[in-house]
């Protein structure tokens, strides 16, 4: 059925919604495709629910194709399975909560590992039943701190979420690849550049993990890789650490006056004043004081050591720690800890060592895998005031923990030796995890293997965001006039404007636009009698279907105007070739 | 593509599950088309979400033919727009209320008048611009009390919501034709059996109502018909009055003994023993005392007068009295109004009228139609083992207002005239609602006319519960051997089955699915290799295509045989025919 604009439920708007903050958004609002209902909520309007469709469509076929079958649970789901696996306390704030006139609690999903997990538990018993992957496209919820610029991060979003069941490690890889090739065909046939980058796997407690990232200056998510194939998020960048030093013979360490020195920049001048050598920011070891609150609501300080020339970066800080919540100490913190002296914090003093679990403040002191056996360093000495340098690891501080959380520079080592890696940005459009056992065992989901012995099932998950890439479809596919879609994507395959007054130009735009339709084309007709062909182009520019077939002055000649949203060529042809030209696939 | 049951997630269950009541949900779990997530929530398995999909496409194309345009709201829905028209309050324990991390307030929809209200006030300006009509196809919550059999009454279900604005009544009028039109096609095609009765418009505040019932006598809704047309549920009969007496020369009441009398049956015998005359149940006025619990949570007393033949229909009080809640008066209550007597109330006693808001208890009074002016009443005076007769309304006793709250009889006149009712049960499968103006003047949408006048816009909302109408189709459509479904919703079109061990069976089978396939039927094979014929049977019954195709001992002969699931018969057909009859649509 064509789609006729003068009946079609769509305004177009002239000015940006006020609280708008990307182009893709401003232009979904402006041309009518989604609409705000409370921060991070939207509503779809006939237009924007094609799209999402088109885009779900898909999906769907590359889905089967993988051999994954679609099934439907509920947003609302109760708490219990979240329990079991403690997820239902680890998502802290992050999602929405409620309870039922019972009191029972329940929660709007966030993803469904436990409930895929135990239908599966529910239903099959053996071997001979799995592989099996099984996924849905449903709506779901986070409570997002500060929801932003429109469906990117959104606290309602529709997600393809799929779950694998294998009997055995193999069978999880084969899963795996199924799904991970599937996503590549998805993100082709949306004409979507992406990279995959390892993911960090720790949170999820599996094991291998990617992500697919849209690589955008404007993304969100930082990523590294190296001219030899080696890509990561920063969050799963290990560092390669250097050879450790034998510790014979090493110079003892020396407290030495420091005054007013309680930056990195200023310590550096001062040793290279001071003491005899050429020093930088690397040869100092920075400590910085955070506090953990874990889920138990107890809240710890722990000290990180680092080089001074690398910073504490937030992501990589948030998986090492997780699931606890990372602050900076306050100023309570230290008041706590009086053997802190702030500015001049290091491992050490000259009375014993201050940081670690069994020293004097019992304060956990995890270090940069930098940090080796052997090295030496200008630190703090707990004194106010003072520094000390020839500060050895492994001699005079060791570590509790080693970890990943200081910042990835340009030109850092990619740890498979593949070269100095690059930094680029990028934003999230999908994600395949192999779970592992971890939610099979929580959950108790075992099989019968051939040889008739229970076995617990490993699992993969796969998310793509389909609002999501939805919304960076949008943002990629603009120009200052409006929306440009891809034809896999778009509203409708052709968009007819008639023009002028004369009849026989609606008469003949009337036509076409049946033809094309019965053509098996989706075709929206601007049929409006009054409108001036400004507001008609106008605003076929901003709804953005990439081919617009115009029908004006030259109808009553056979002439036609095509023309093409994205390169804006417009050709003069006559009616034939029109129809030859769009119903060319 | 062709679904093969060797893959397909489907373990049909011998047990019905524990919890279930009712037939249809039964078969659907056991047959692997839903599975229970906790008290009136489900997840959509394969073969469900098929039968769902299949509905919701036979709907969108009934809306679509109606000119309706479909769009998307979230579930997870702000206060505010709920508040103001009233409904953040009116729903009370029935819907699911939760707050963001901000403490804002949101619910889970069970209906979107507001949001669709505000859409359209957020876009549209011009009677130009209507009429409209626009719906969706969403997941709904109701936190229900008792959420039961299943499907039928859940607390998570999918409804079809549409909504028509109109600048005039006149187009008010025919957008709800066009949505009544719409169900009863939507209902022909299903095969589902309806019957349009009129229903109560009151709590919603419109004008005209009415319900579309699937005739049943497991039906929870009761409905009246007379011969002559009439077809209102209980909740909508009005009572046809008889005319007034005049009060002239009417006998004064008289306070008479009647020990042990606190019910109408023995109050009748004792007056048929002791007074002239011979009095039935019609003859006593009943008081029923109720409790009203208001929106603002204050509490109030309100009797009900009735002929003593008639009792209070819980439906009818429920819809008298809305949004309050009613309940019967408790021992708390009656000890707070000394001057009613338990078992002997009445509206008058020898010291003057007990009840109306002008009378010594100032408790509102409301009478059933049939205590017409010049009524002459025994009911009880208000005094321990006494009651009076001759008791006339209009002269002794008056009403603060009329109610229908006294339930329906077989026989009673339809108020049309059209003759005597009788009494059905059925279930409610849509609702087609004028709302009028009442969301439009709550929420400010108004439209310029073609005057230039600002005008508030007139409303309709159209719903049909698409969960439940599978449920009702499950719960009419099987026997003793599981599901039979209509070829309009099946999951499959084909049920192909491939019996013994004849490889020559397993490649005609494995060909007949895919002509059937490429012939544009949806097939499912049953392609299992070592399972027996009577368990593939089994299977297929349980499942409930309604066309199977067993493809076996003659297939090297080129014979299979057809077995239609609904009347048993089974053909044995040359290959050629077979192929020939499941094509033909």
């Amino acid at each position: 059925m064509v789609t006729r604009l003068s009946h079609l439920f769509l305004r177009t708007l002239r000015e940006d919604p006020a609280d708008a903050e990307v182009i893709g958004h401003k232009l979904l609002v402006r041309a009518g495709y989604i609409r705000r209902q409370a921060p991070g909520i939207f509503a779809w309007l006939p237009l924007g629910l094609r799209v999402k469709n088109r885009l779900e469509q898909i999906i769907r076929e590359e889905m089967a194709a993988a051999g994954a079958q679609e099934v439907h649970f509920p947003a609302l789901m109760p708490r219990e399975p979240y329990e079991a696996t403690g997820r239902w306390d680890e998502y802290g704030d992050g999602i929405f909560r409620l309870q039922d006139r019972k009191g029972a609690d329940y929660l709007l999903a966030p993803t469904h590992e436990e409930a895929f997990t135990l239908l599966v538990k529910d239903l099959y018993s053996s071997y001979k039943d799995l592989p099996l992957t099984i996924y849905q496209i449903q709506d779901k919820y986070r409570d997002e701190a500060r929801p932003r610029a429109g469906l990117l991060r959104g606290r309602e979003f529709t997600m393809k979420d799929a779950y694998s069941f294998d009997a055995t490690d193999a069978g999880l890889d084969a899963s795996y690849q199924a799904q991970r090739d599937a996503y590549e065909r998805i993100f082709q046939r949306l004409g979507l550049e992406y990279v995959i980058v390892q993911a960090d796997a720790g949170a999820m407690g599996g094991s291998r993990s990617e992500e697919f990232l849209h690589p955008t200056p404007v993304g969100e998510d930082t990523f590294v890789r190296s001219a030899g194939g080696y890509a990561a998020n920063v969050e799963a960048f290990t560092t390669v650490a250097p050879e450790p030093h034998p510790l014979d013979g090493l110079a003892e360490p020396v407290v030495f006056d420091s005054p007013d020195t309680p930056t990195i920049d200023t310590l550096v001048a001062h040793s290279n004043a001071v003491l005899d050598g050429e020093y930088s920011a690397a040869d100092t070891l920075k400590n910085v004081v955070l506090a953990l609150t874990h889920l138990d609501g107890t809240r710890e300080l722990v000290v990180v050591g680092l080089p001074g020339d690398r910073d504490v970066d937030d992501k990589r800080v948030e998986v090492a720690f997780a699931p606890a919540e990372v602050e900076p100490a306050t100023a309570e913190d230290f008041a706590k800890h009086p053997l802190l002296v702030k500015g001049y914090i290091g491992p050490w003093s000259p009375e014993g060592p201050v940081l670690g679990e069994e020293s004097a403040t019992g304060i956990r002191y995890v270090l940069d895998p930098r940090v080796v056996d052997g090295s030496a360093w200008i630190t703090g000495a707990n004194i106010d005031q003072k520094h000390v340098h020839s500060l050895v690891a492994g001699r005079d501080f060791t570590a509790d923990a080693f970890v990943e959380v200081a910042s990835v520079r340009e030109g850092d080592p990619a740890p498979d030796g593949s070269g100095p890696v690059s930094l680029a940005r990028g934003m999230e459009i999908g994600h395949v995890f192999q779970l592992g056992r971890k939610y099979a065992e929580a959950l108790g989901l075992k099989v019968l293997d051939e040889n008739g012995k229970l076995v617990t099932v490993t699992m993969g998950s796969y998310g793509i965001g389909v609002t999501r890439i939805l919304a960076i479809i949008a943002e990629l596919n603009n120009d200052e006039r409006g929306l440009v879609w891809p034809a896999s994507v778009a509203p409708f395959d052709v968009h007819v404007v008639a023009t002028g007054r004369d009849a026989a130009a609606f008469d003949l735009a009337e036509k076409l636009s049946a033809d094309l339709d019965a053509a098996g084309l989706d075709v929206v007709y601007d049929d409006r009698p009054k409108v001036s062909p400004g507001v008609k182009f106008g605003d076929a520019e901003l709804v953005g279907v990439p081919r617009i077939l115009i029908v004006g002055r030259g109808a009553a000649e056979g002439q036609v105007e095509l023309w093409d949203r994205r390169t804006n060529e417009r050709d003069v042809v006559p009616v034939a070739d029109a129809l030859a030209r769009l119903t060319q696939r």
